[in-house]
Formats: structure tokens, C-alpha cells, sequence
């Protein structure tokens, strides 16, 4: 759904026509960036809604040494400050801020404008429950990394495409050996498979076919 | 702006009404759930778009052990669920349910129910964000934790409020010896003094307001 709610540059460059009767958007005013510039930190207080005009810009939350991507922007899309979310304009970029309250006006008059904040809000979302599935798993997801790495260094065998290992156990078992759920190991599994890590074979037997990539994971 | 946007109970029902010309929501089948149903486990595959008629509904993630509350949908919220979150009646409740093919169609032609989706996905991405700052602190937290407490223990002076602890230190010394920045022992101490564990006395001393609350953080 969110795709399909995506403002075009076309119809967003229409409602900045001047011919405009309403002059919809005389109250914005546009800001350049150049590549890498900050746009907004979380450490200023002022809140702004602004829409992608040009360019391209990461929205990121950072901890300590950690950062988090959230969303990428693009022309069209609309967002909004009231998270505590970093923007950086990863290529030079154009943006038509206004202020909260002159946004509110807008899509009273224009509600097909918050189809856009779905569609940025939505993908934000995702990406944050992502995150929070990473951290939250992080302990179990360590432990089944070295519960694979010591399979393979005992039992692992070299072919083509990468170390078979024959596990000699189910999920449920691997599941009670780690202490946590099957449940748990088989969407942590199949996070390694989408992140073309390994490859099932059998129902107790892996292919580990980025074993680098795989071994890193005990680094983060 | 996100509560400002809400339909209200009354906007919602009128948008039902048979009365209406284009009937507009023909296509939304009504459910009722017990307290405590789960609605939506995100096990299911069928995507669904859902308006709340009646009753308060917790949006929610779970891991493991853990769960994590995103967001409380009330009579008027629209929710979908493209996202991997658990759904729970929280007390008899109504919900008005169609397709996401419908839902896409119904907002084409009724822009302003977007509006209310904007409500809720900002609720559920500002809890989110919050989950992934609790849980990419909570190595650094607990230090900051066992610190507290160590001083407290250590040079404490029991008050009428509290426990006063001269911590001697200021932020940038804590920071270093705990091993995290500045920042990061600012926006912990802020989060501890908003949920009322201890207030700032001056730049040195801290007011311990509710030291059990402190210690009980160690064992989350």
C-alpha cells in the first residue's frame, strides 16, 4: 500500500505550482544541502515538516557508537521532526519546509498530502520494528551463531558452494540447547537465509554459504 | 498534529452510515472480540486494514520473553497489519474489517481517512523509537545503574525525599569512567529524572527519589 500512496514528483511539483489559486505553499521556503550536510538533529528543539523537493536524505537514530537507518527520502516524500530521528542529505538536496502548524493547515486543505506521511511513516515503522527484533534477539542470535560455527568447524564439510553442516538436530533441539524458543530460531534462521547467509538443505542440514559474513555477526 | 487528526467517534460513524450515497463501507465485515482475544498474530499471513468501532486494542511485539507495547488503538484508530505485531482485545471490542484492496480504493475517495492512519503510525513509530533506545542503552543504563547505587551506598544521606548523593563527578568524568559519552549519561539521567527515580540537586548531587524503582531496573 505505502508505494501506491506516494505523492509523484509530478503531482508534488503541481501543488507548488505558483498559478496555484489557493497559493497553497507560499509558506514554505526551500533550504539546499550539499552531500553528507546534517539536517536535523534530535538535539534542536524546533519541530518542522518538510517535503523532498530534489536529492536524496537518510533519517537515522544514533547511540553511542550505533546508528539505526530508519527511512531514506525521496522527492515526494513528506516528513515530519516530532521523531527523534537524525536526517542527513546523503547527495545534494533540496527541501520545502514549513512549520507544524502551517503543515496541519495544508492538509486540512489537501488531505491527499497525508497519503505521503503514510507511506514515510510506514516505512519508518518497518524499519524500526526491524531494529527491534535485532536488539531484542541479539543474545540468542549470538549464541545460535557459535551453536553453527562450532558445528561446522566439527562436522563441516567443503563443497562448491559453500560448508555443509549436518546439524544432526531439529530446530526444536537446537531450540532447547540455546534456551530459547523454536519459534525463535526458525525466524532468526530464516533472517540468515534472506540475508543470503546459509541455505537449507535438508531439515537437519545447512549450507553456509557466506561463512565471513557469518562470523562478523559475533563482532557487532 | 497526530491527535488533532484523529476522526472523532462521531466523524467515524457518519462515514458509516447506510444513509451514505456511495456506501462507503460496504465492503468492511464487523467482528467482536472477548477482553483479552488476540485479533492479529503476526504469524498469520492475510493483510488486513481494520477501523476500531468499539472497545481498546493493544498493538505489541513479542520476542522470547518480552513484549513490547507499540501503540493502544481506541474507537476511531485505523490500524493495518503489514506490521509484524501482535494484535489483543484488551476488553469487548468492535472492529470494522476489509481488504487492503478496499482500504486503498475507500482512501482514494475519502482522502481524510488517512489522517487517523497518520494518528496511529506516528503513536506506533514514537514507541518504537523509545523501544530502541531502551534496549541500545541498556548495557550503558546499567552501568550507569550500578553507579548510582554504589554511591549511594557509599555517601548517601537520607532525607526526607530521599537518598542525596554527592557524586563529586560531573557528567563528562561519569561518562568516561562508565565508558559512553557525555550525551548519552544526559539522556539516561533525563529519561530516570522524567519517570521520577531522582531529581538534580546542582551540577554534582543527585536526589535519589525512589530507590527501589533504581535497583529494580537491574533486573529487567
Amino acid at each position: 500500500m505505502p508505494n501506491k500512496m506516494k505523492l509523484t514528483a509530478a503531482d508534488l511539483l503541481s501543488l507548488f505550482n505558483p498559478a496555484d489559486s489557493d497559493q497553497f505553499l507560499a509558506h514554505f521556503t526551500t533550504r539546499h544541502y550539499p552531500p553528507k550536510a546534517l539536517v536535523y538533529s534530535p538535539f534542536e528543539e524546533k519541530n518542522l515538516v518538510f517535503v523532498v523537493k530534489s536529492g536524496r536524505l537518510r533519517v537515522y537514530l544514533a547511540y553511542e557508537d550505533k546508528e539505526f537507518t530508519l527511512a531514506l527520502l525521496e522527492p515526494g516524500d513528506v516528513f515530519s521532526t516530532h521523531t527523534p530521528a537524525f536526517v542527513q542529505a546523503l547527495e545534494g538536496s533540496e527541501i520545502l519546509v514549513c512549520s507544524t502548524a502551517t503543515f496541519r493547515e495544508a492538509v486540512a486543505r489537501r488531505p491527499e498530502l497525508s497519503l505521503t506521511m503514510v507511506k514515510v511513516l510506514g516505512e519508518l515503522l518497518k524499519n524500526s520494528i526491524e531494529t527491534i527484533e535485532g536488539l531484542a534477539f541479539k543474545d540468542v542470535r549470538l549464541r545460535l551463531v557459535d551453536f553453527l560455527l562450532g558445528a561446522a568447524a566439527e562436522r563441516g564439510r567443503a563443497s562448491t558452494e559453500g560448508t555443509v553442516v549436518q546439524l544432526g538436530l531439529g530446530t526444536e533441539d537446537i531450540a532447547l540447547l540455546i534456551g530459547t524458543t523454536r519459534q525463535t530460531i526458525s525466524q532468526i534462521v530464516n533472517d540468515f537465509i534472506k540475508a543470503d547467509l546459509l541455505r537449507k538443505i535438508d531439515r537437519k542440514t545447512l549450507l553456509i554459504t557466506d561463512m565471513d559474513a557469518l562470523k562478523a555477526l559475533r563482532e557487532l
